[in-house]
């Protein structure tokens, strides 16, 4: 079979031993059981997420103060829904509170997305939220947290260093679930040796 | 479609940036349409059987002259085969002469295979000569040169630097026909920057 999706391994990953990138949006490694291609984004979103989800459940979320509480106004569905799950949003790191209207005080952010505009990122878990296409049986909580994830997570495009590479595959190797991102979408895919061979007539 | 082999480029390759190299087998490069994965071996045949056969037409294959004559003894089909076309091997960077029997008198090889012992090199030669599995159309010295480029390729298994691969990349960037080595098998899988998005799920 030379489909790639084929030699797919599951569980836990080996040791893997970083070669380079490919067009600043994929990792390529190697292991025993042959080459894998890894999607930046999307393994560094799993990282991430299991992260996040590990420091809300020992209550330790890094959490980044704004110099000044930041009021953010959001469409009437976005806000009812986000007034509505305050508590998880707080939990996982965020200092929000009601400011009347559609309007949201902003007076923290998870450190995760320090740098990102507070208004995109509620923005963006609103957005989530309504859209209602999350997978079955996904928390609140999960969805806000897959959403902060996103936007923290390094975007295809961005040149990684070796260090910066091979942080994130150790990273990876750690997870609990390595293979998919945290919206279900592929992190890796594997080439084995045997379908390398194959492919080459060996 | 999810299947490598459909996405294979036709004509000549594109400049490509080496990223590493794979199993100490496979050189992994970039290029403007995706990813390639080149046979070290499988490629190194290609270059070398180029560079030979231009070298053959020229008159100026390089021969490296053994210290000593060496006698080699061959099957009797073998040693029949390689008589009758001892003009052949000799236009290609041999100097080969009867030597009663079964035996050959071999003075020179061809520089490639300076560092091969001449008796293998001749087996292998005779075997090709005699297992008939040639592609159609094929001329004699096309099988002779094959097996001289077959015995000076490096081998998969061998760890390449850097520069060596890059100086492979671009001899094979130079070849007439660098999909395939002269036995026919691929030096290289493409994948699109569309297969790999696919497959992704981007």
């Amino acid at each position: 079979d030379s489909r790639l999706s084929a030699a797919q391994p599951p569980g836990q990953l080996p040791p893997l031993r970083v070669v380079g990138q490919l067009g600043a949006t994929y990792i390529i490694a190697e292991g025993p059981e042959g080459m894998y291609l890894l999607d930046q984004h999307a393994a560094h979103e799993r990282v991430l997420f299991e992260q996040l989800i590990a420091e809300r459940q020992a209550a330790q979320v890094a959490v980044q103060a704004l110099l000044e509480p930041r009021p953010v106004e959001l469409s009437v569905e976005a806000a009812r829904l986000l007034t509505e799950y305050l508590d998880v949003l707080n939990g996982l790191g965020f200092q929000i509170e009601p400011f009347g209207g559609n309007t949201l005080l902003v007076r923290a952010v998870p450190a995760l997305v320090r740098s990102a505009d507070p208004a995109l990122v509620l923005e963006d878990i609103g957005a989530a939220l309504l859209s209602g296409d999350q997978p079955l049986g996904s928390t609140i909580e999960a969805v806000v947290a897959r959403q902060v994830c996103k936007q923290a997570a390094v975007k295809a495009g961005q040149l990684l260093s070796q260090p910066e590479m091979e942080e994130l595959v150790r990273a990876l190797e750690r997870c609990a679930n390595p293979h998919t991102c945290p919206h279900g979408r592929p992190t890796m895919i594997h080439l084995s040796v045997e379908l390398l061979a194959h492919q080459f007539g060996r």
